[in-house]
């Protein structure tokens, strides 16, 4: 397929395109390149000295090279956005974006790598011969519930930093925001009864978080209903949620656990409607994740929720990952952290948390992800915890 | 093993340790992330349009992803400069150090990937896999003759340019200077009888191209000798070259076979004695290319020879690759070539060669790298040459 000049040009009317044109990343030098002197230093022959001093010293890699400050953002293309599978090359914009956005918020420089291949032991051998290259490894937009091995896979066999944004980054943004909507209504997570909607990469991992901070009951659900032992058409990981998850014992629809709930998340994309929200108990929680269609309009869940929350800039309480990953990987990297543990994941949580302060209301529970205080709030309280959980190297 | 910042302030004082500290590179974002209103267009909800928009026609990846000026600079860190199987980790500075000569010369964004793997199978399926994320690939320091499979096995499965620069950077630069001092003595490559010393990946490539472009004789040697048919101790690549060289027949040693020959290449790293240097026919062309030590001290080489070009910048004629990869991949770049031919390394040199025009002399046979007409000189041969090969997509 070719393609003309004059179909660009009319491509480029959309201003998204337009901003497309040509990638939105570029590498360049940090060091002078004027003249040869600056050769035999930047290249031969000064390099083969700092290549020596690292053969004999791995640990001098870190302050000699740019490894220690470079996350590869590794997708295979199979769940990007909501658009699907779409594979590696059309998966790019994305990944691009979010290597700006690492850069932007995080100070970290990041890699797009788009991988032509979905197999599970192919993606994980190729993250791991690439290692050497990265200071840490992002998964992103890999479809469920391949992402949960890939990602504990890697977890074991490498010394560096591996989160899978897409569950992660949401956990800890959704444990943020609730825990600031319960204290505005005077609730802890203790009391509340949640229901999600979606079992795929964030919902598992929203709802794991939630489970670990002590809220009081959690119903998940996929497209099938609410998980329970014994249901029929789950995987692995499905099972084990529904054996920690649903103390009430709900066997039917999302929309029917909503009755008399606190807090409903959506996750899955499917909508929910303003019967189900509206049968919810006082002072309800809503956070319709789906992006960039919520699971109910906002304005009309606003009729029956005390506090709502979306995934979209143009609404209030922006549940947004970006208010979590450059964070989370800047104090990972910091103290070169071998692995980003559960207990880092809650720190960054409360960290961002904190940041509301006392100006919290109905519609400011979550900061914006351009509050300057957010990145080293979090960064900090993921060093910290890095340190208390054993596993900084420095 | 910890370091303490004692110990890095005292590597510092080198100011090759000092110029590297935090690495070399950056990756830095093109479009602005100003406010919500530039994400929306360089992230979601804008991002996805585009997305679409490949996943309906993958071509438009080349105008609306980084993809298609990226280079991956690969190696598994067995055969870095002078220093051998170091490992990819301490092979990173190199790796950084040719991404940032990419950019600086060629306008190419280059990202640098050790590869913690040396198998052959391994390193063809992970850059295959990593292809889409990726407009070209440098091979670099990886040994021989593990490099010649590899390279020709990525150039069958990939549809991007693959370069391995220890081969063909290096062949096309001598190949250039080769012509301009063939010239310079009022001769041409026909007249010539050379003897290379050194088969391994710059020995087999140069060796490789000045057969192609016709020299009269060319004797190459390992360090058992002149490769010849039959000889032991071969691998299949120096089993093929000794088919295709050496019509005098020698079978001694690269010294030896100097005896009355035209033109020294030295590729080796060992060295070569004065007397055989002496021994050489009259206008004697010499190249001691080893870095950072040439196989004869240049000073010493001029005494017997018309022209002396070195790997080095503290000498006149640097042969330096440099001159090469980046208006080569330029050039393939700006046509999306598919491959990169051996014509069209050939008329890389020959654009190389004609920089040096009329201020031809024993002291200049090779423009220097900072010489601002090489890169475009180069570029537009290689995608000239490209359109004629059939290998051009633009």
């Amino acid at each position: 397929m070719t393609v003309s000049p004059a179909s660009l040009q009319s491509l480029d009317l959309d201003p998204a395109f337009a901003l497309h044109r040509g990638g939105k990343l570029e590498v360049r030098s940090t060091v002078p390149v004027r003249d040869t002197g600056d050769l035999s230093l930047a290249y031969t022959p000064g390099v083969a000295r700092v290549c020596t001093a690292i053969a004999e010293n791995p640990e001098l890699a870190t302050d000699y090279t740019w490894v220690s400050n470079v996350v590869a953002v590794v997708t295979d293309g199979t769940a990007v956005l909501g658009l699907g599978d779409i594979g590696p090359a059309a998966a790019m914009p994305v990944m691009e974006g979010k290597a700006l956005l690492f850069k932007e918020f995080g100070k970290i420089d990041a890699v797009p790598i788009s991988l032509d291949c979905t197999d599970v032991d192919q993606i994980v051998e190729t993250v791991v011969r690439l290692a050497p290259s990265f200071g840490g490894i992002n998964l992103e937009d890999i479809s469920a519930p391949r992402c949960f091995e890939i990602e504990s896979r890697l977890r074991e066999r490498l010394d560096i930093p591996v989160f899978h944004d897409d569950q992660h980054g949401t956990a800890i943004v959704v444990l943020a925001a609730l825990q600031n909507a319960a204290r505005l209504t005077g609730r802890s997570l203790a009391d509340l009864r949640a229901v999600v909607a979606g079992a795929g990469a964030s919902g598992v991992a929203v709802s794991r978080i939630l489970i670990n901070a002590g809220i009081g009951d959690i119903a998940v659900a996929d497209s099938k209903g609410i998980l329970y032992p014994g249901r029929g058409g789950m995987n692995p990981v499905k099972e084990a949620l529904a054996r920690d998850s649903n103390k009430a014992g709900f066997t039917g629809s999302a929309e029917q656990a909503l009755a008399g709930a606190d807090v409903f998340i959506g996750l899955s994309g499917a909508t929910v409607s303003e019967e189900a929200i509206a049968s919810m108990a006082p002072d309800a929680i809503v956070f319709a994740l789906s992006n960039p269609t919520p699971e109910i309009d906002p304005a009309v869940a606003a009729r029956y929720a005390r506090v709502v929350a979306t995934g979209r800039s143009d609404y209030p309480n922006q549940i947004n990952n970006v208010l979590a990953f450059p964070g989370v990987f800047r104090g990972a990297l910091d103290v070169r952290a071998t692995d980003i543990t559960g207990n880092m994941k809650v720190a960054a949580a409360n960290a961002l948390a904190e940041v509301v302060g006392d100006d919290l209301s109905e519609e400011y529970v979550i900061p914006s992800p351009f509050d300057p205080r957010v990145v080293p709030a979090v960064s900090e309280a993921v060093a910290r915890q890095a340190r208390e959980d054993g596993v900084a190297r420095r």
